[in-house]
């Protein structure tokens, strides 16, 4: 690790020193897990869940209470702030009114059907991790050039197909502060995390999916209006988590917001720096834009901020990314 | 029940009846569950899933094994038998090609980026209990009408985004039979799946997420083709096992083909008649075109056919089905 | 024609009467073309034109100059005021990234290729007949029950394939005016629309394609915003005008809006009330979202305002509308 | 132009060098138009056409007489043999059924609405000059890096939104030579467009959009199948007609098969060898696809086979093709 980088134990805030270029390549640098698991291997972070893990967290499974962690594919969260992404097109390929009208006939059976358009990171969602190069590179140092207008030939997210399970862990930063969200801008501290943990009677263990609430889509919620969630300004992880993260040996992190990490930007050298490592170098599976409004409140009530894990996303090979409905049974 | 039709017990095939649609009728009127969980009800047999049962399910994770039900979106299964559906389209918004050429430079970060546009019926799938009318009523007696060009306004999939979690059991009728699959036109019986379930050494009960094994997709792989496999000729159950499924207070019938029921069709007065008896009568939820290959391998090895089961649709409002990727966890 | 009802020379606004309920069903009865072609007449006013018309309109190219009034289908213009319509998704499914990447070797050709989806009423369109409905009648009253999932079974955007042929006008309202562009809410009259081809010297005759500027696109270009533009309020049309095409029996009617008419609509008592009428009843072809910048600069500098119009809708059986780039050719 | 290739005058057929990579850089360095407009031209061959073409043009309209020549966009030509394309998905956003049913009240008016999802390159086209390169370059030189997945930065589609105007010829093959359809692999030569052509009395001129009618599409209709007729074998014009296209100056080539050229390919050593020329070196718009069945049959019918052509593609900055429906007007 960088000399000066602090990764835990962080208190104090002043010692985060500034992020750049320099900062973002000394930390792919150190916390790069290429090789750890074999040269050919695609499924980075999500290697630290063992079978045994699996097993104990299934033990988390006490009240038979399942929580949906996918926000509406309804939410008009795209705004146009990034990239080409839209808000999902739900449409009817026949509906009841049909029906009623006497025009099911052929075949015979009165039936709806209908389709859905979206991207991939249009709403909550899983990161492959072929989503995010450094340098041209992806984890493990396969080059971009894998991932073409067919997809990605590697890190594809059929490779987390029957992956994504495990002990889950809610990190409710704004409730452990008192309040009701965080400000757009706040950094998310490694220090904060630590803190939180603690103050919620939690331990953060190797394999761990960890989510982190912000309050941002509760906000929105409440002001009425998704303008600038997609693309825009947001609390989040700040960028020395990535170090936080590597120590932590974690299976995922997830958050509530549309790219886990603060913005504005922590530096104007990069557009999200900490995405410039935590995929391609740490390679770990990253999760956006959960729904976590009642899992939060059920955790705040019986202090119980652990559970089930489940969220598979679609067997899609080649896939940069895949919708979800992350479940966290408790 | 209607005098003679065997829903239990019913060691004779020979005993079946002629499907016409009196029986469908017949069928309906006995097994209907309009009601039966209250009038604003929008789940049906989901209901028969208690607490309980879901926390006594998470005790058969036992080896930390996860096994995908998802069938890979890029198999090619749609030939055009059945309304419009297409092939899902998977594309591309931003490529590792476009990284390596340079391109990426506003905003500062290089990454993939994708998208999906696919009917929700058009592979590994759940029906919603909107998906299916009969003579204009839903499940529950809600109206068709309810179903129009925005969705369903009753009964949409959204009900079920965390409810598709409990005992999963699977039965693997052409591995019980000593065959690899069964042939087209083979109709399941009641009688088969009581043997079957017997021979495997599980027992079916209330609430349980039953799947089905035909070997249709081991056999479409197997002869290079998915011609026919979605809206031809195919192995499922009797139209007799809708009484099964209402006697066994089973939560949801799942199964490797496309639609569950055998085809051709057992009647000439009516397409797919079990469907007309088993969503909007009985209330439930369907699971279709479910890859069973290796789960279906590991049961037959360990001689463990039950499971926790794990199968979250999309958080899509009015959504007449919804894609998933099934976890069966063991 | 309903006594009082102002079709030509209504010099004075005053003489507008209130639009209601009732007006839109006394003009609905009194302007109805149905039945005036046939009873299977799928074209309405197009049959307005005829052969001698396109061979006299082919004698309005006499520059060769050609214009495009198709607005770029880039322009975000949809803001979801309307409907579920979303802006053109334009993908690519083969890159020169990708060749230059090296990865078109199967098959072996170097190329690009891509995609498009829309709504057919997204941007720069035509209005197929079966795309308004009046008491559940189309047009030649054709049941709307003849449009379903399926698409329209009559009156489909394919019957205008190849009729979309003729001579074109322009009336330029704001230049007349000598206003950059027309106020929301300003509802252009019969009068207005008769002086202002006065004034430009321009003869509005039978089978003739009107396109009507009203400046409104230039104003959002003007202001860098389309918010309000597609669904909002709008300059356009006033009901009356309804009278004036029955009466000029024109071929069809555009403009530069998003639906011709004057919004905010004129009565509390419908929505777009205007298209209640000249659509069912008339049975008139709408052009909607035109593009007319150039060609009315070019018409202002030769005081030309007549051309030669071609404008062929996609070949989309069963479409409620199209996609156009139309041509005036001086 | 190299020594021994037959661009003109070829009477014998024997003369028909061996297609091969070889062949093909000498017949793109023989056949370039880089600069010949300009360096920063994006329109190619499309310079050959001058005003007083248009207006000469315009003069063949005689009759008041319009050939659709778009294919039916719900003819499911594609059957997976090229890249990813899909047929066309037309589908519903309102319906007549829904308001029959009483559903559309907010906003109160009655209508349909539709939406279109297709490739550009899906049925009837034009292939833009970005769509396909040689050796990592386009037409005038550009560099493929310039086709990304944000669409063509140069050479798109929309460069040609008012020049697809001018004067139209059809050069009916089968006709000529008295046989319904040209078979799988006939190559056309120059010779055949040359006599062809004089047997039909019409002459090919400098910025002519020129015809070539195969029969391949009503084969297809006729044996109920178009199973190989997108990316399978086809009659089409040989290798070297990219030698005519040169010499004649005409503006475009269009044809009624998939790919203008002859398949299987003339050579092993490229994919659709011909395509590797006339688009980068040349600079040529292709017109693929196009339908021309009844037009032929008028054209055979009054000898006249010469008329006012007009094609715009839509307003698609950045397409690499378009979807059209090209008008002939005799």
């Amino acid at each position: 690790m960088p000399t000066g980088w602090p990764s835990e134990g962080c208190e104090e805030k002043s010692m985060l020193k500034p992020v750049s270029k320099r900062a973002i390549y000394e930390a792919a640098e150190a916390l790069s897990n290429w090789g750890r698991w074999g040269e050919d291997d695609q499924m980075g972070t999500i290697n630290h869940i063992t079978p045994a893990d699996i097993v104990a967290a299934a033990g988390l499974i006490r009240q038979g209470k399942i929580f949906s962690l996918g926000l509406s594919l309804k939410e008009k969260i795209q705004s146009g702030l990034f990239g080409m992404r839209w808000n999902p097109v739900h449409q009817m390929l026949a509906t009841g009114t049909d029906a009623l009208a006497g025009n099911q006939t052929s075949p015979n059976i009165q039936y709806a059907d209908d389709s859905i358009s979206m991207p991939c990171q249009g709403s909550t969602q899983w990161d492959a991790l072929c989503h995010v190069f450094l340098d041209g590179k992806m984890y493990n140092g396969y080059s971009a050039a894998l991932v073409d207008s067919q997809g990605g030939k590697k890190l594809g997210i059929e490779h987390m197909r029957n992956k994504m399970v495990g002990r889950g862990v809610l990190l409710d930063i704004p409730r452990w502060k008192g309040i009701d969200w965080l400000e757009d801008g706040y950094g998310i501290t490694s220090g904060d995390l630590d803190d939180c943990a603690k103050a919620q009677g939690v331990e953060i263990r190797k394999g761990d999916f960890v989510i982190v609430r912000t309050g941002h889509q509760e906000r929105c919620i409440s002001h009425g209006s998704w303008v600038g969630y997609a693309g825009g300004d947001a609390p989040g992880l700040a960028f020395e988590t990535a170090y936080w993260i590597h120590e932590k040996e974690i299976a995922a992190i997830c958050a509530d917001t549309w790219g886990c990490e603060v913005r504005p930007n922590e530096t104007e050298e990069a557009y999200q720096p900490w995405h410039w490592v935590v995929i391609p170098a740490i390679g770990i599976s990253m999760g956006e834009i959960f729904y976590v409004k009642e899992l939060a409140e059920d955790c705040a009530a019986d202090k119980v901020y652990e559970f089930f894990f489940v969220a598979p996303p679609l067997h899609l090979p080649g896939g940069a990314g895949s919708p979800v409905n992350p479940q966290a049974i408790k």
